[in-house]
């Protein structure tokens, strides 16, 4: 097993993976004993092909049933001695998502693969992450075929108090309220964008954006506005939840199925060694050390 | 249980039913032992909340793996010595949908319940069903939340050729090519449309509509234009097939995955009776005779 460093290590070459995956049949992101997971199913499939086995560090731990898009991780491929590690096995890089995917079962898709800039990495270098949840209120019926990312809900809920109570939580904000305690963990975060909208067939999508997020934090946050949105309290009551900085209650966290992350974004190549720093810092912590805490909505 | 006939019999009120269904999990429509068939579904949801086992008659009864957007079923409901059955089980009409959505799984949803107009057969006094296919071709990713109602191809597909042989198998044709033979049915059959177009995602969309369809036709005809589209044949070979009458390969059929029952349309309320008259008649049969030919794409 080749442990995760912050830069790939002499020798080794670092790859950047795009993938999207269908989460409902995942216990999430991160490797668990006896538990099906998109980082075990990945690592077997890439230990399969390069018959080593490689450690992937992925932008967005999602946690059991959120949907990925277009999820970004990194994993360091070793360049054997007698070259580069594609030419060693005898076929192109280009074929690795062809490859990976003859492996993977369907409801995991690498798109895409490529060597990696210098200073890529693809939690730390991350600028934001862009989640989507989608709602289907007040009873209606949810189409079979779209029942596996929209979760449903009883009650009507008012578009535009969704939008009034989202846009109070915007900016650099503490978000302790919505976020799991983790002890040595900061839970200020910079919420770019929480908007919402109803679709052609009257689903209400939300699109959530930050630098990062904490654990739980976007079903806390969704699950927040829609107290205000079905007419349990008024606006002002989300903004008071976030200054109190007292921890929601874990019944307002939505379902985990409604949650997709749609995209992450990264600075431009000369910029992801100083993206880097700035991450660790603001996370307040030593370059060396890797951080345990969970992003995920 | 209450056995179909082709006209509510009396103290008998015959309910029309939308449904829609995801037919990745289902042997079909069709009732069959030890199988999981949206038809037992229903009729056992039924039978829950009515206390009287129904039988019931669909539109097109889709194959195993066929999914439905808006499927029309009929089901005559005993009306009870006390009146109108939905007094006597004491909740309306209107709250049949969420009555069985609460008993049935979430990849069966029951759209609509009315009762319906005198001569309506969900069957026999349809005027026309429209079929959907999705093809993902050139081996392209197909999206894990998106892949239960696509099929994928490894070769590039040209949308021209397929437009330009799919349309020299529109209007009133024999259809035996490329229907199973069943003995007694008739294979004549009016191909309204069957056109393509590529969506902004690059997914082939097919729209096929007929007044009815024989048994795994759709999934022929589909099969067949994507020989000229991938090139193996040209366009004359479809219209040649079709001249020939001979049953093509069973390699052709395109898989059930692809493939959607979009709706059925029914004539005006007052010709409803004169459908059946002429659909009983094209098909060659008295009356009645309950057909047991399967129409399915």
């Amino acid at each position: 097993m080749t442990e995760p460093t912050l830069f790939a290590e002499s020798g080794f070459l670092r790859l950047r993976i795009h993938l999207a995956y269908d989460g409902t049949n995942f216990s999430g992101w991160s490797t668990q004993p006896q538990r099906r997971t998109v980082q075990e199913e990945i690592e077997s499939a890439f230990e399969k092909l390069v018959r080593t086995r490689v450690g992937t560090i992925v932008a967005g731990r999602t946690d059991a049933g959120v949907h990925a898009r277009d999820q970004v991780i990194h994993v360091d491929i070793p360049e054997f001695e007698t070259g580069p590690y594609q030419k060693k096995i005898n076929w192109n890089l280009e074929d690795l998502p062809y490859r990976l995917n003859r492996i993977l079962a369907e409801d995991i898709r690498v798109l895409s693969a490529a060597v990696a800039p210098r200073g890529f990495h693809a939690r730390f270098s991350g600028l934001r992450r862009k989640y989507e949840y989608k709602i289907v209120d007040s009873n209606r019926t949810v189409l079979p075929l779209a029942r596996y990312d929209v979760a449903p809900w009883y009650r009507p809920l008012d578009l535009a108090l969704l939008q009034e109570s989202s846009a109070l939580l915007l900016g650099e904000n503490d978000f302790a309220a919505f976020c799991k305690y983790r002890p040595g963990s900061t839970t200020i975060r910079t919420l770019e964008e929480f908007s919402w909208l109803r679709d052609g067939y009257g689903t209400l999508i939300s699109k959530i954006t930050a630098d990062a997020f904490c654990y739980s934090m976007v079903r806390n946050l969704v699950g927040a506005v829609v107290c205000v949105a079905d007419g349990r309290f008024d606006s002002k009551w989300v903004k008071e939840l976030l200054d109190n900085r007292q921890r929601v209650s874990d019944s307002l966290v939505f379902p985990a199925r409604g949650l997709t992350l749609l995209s992450v974004e990264y600075p431009p190549d000369g910029e992801l060694l100083e993206r880097i720093e700035t991450t660790l810092q603001r996370r307040g912590e030593a370059y060396a050390a890797r951080e345990e805490e969970a992003e995920e909505g």
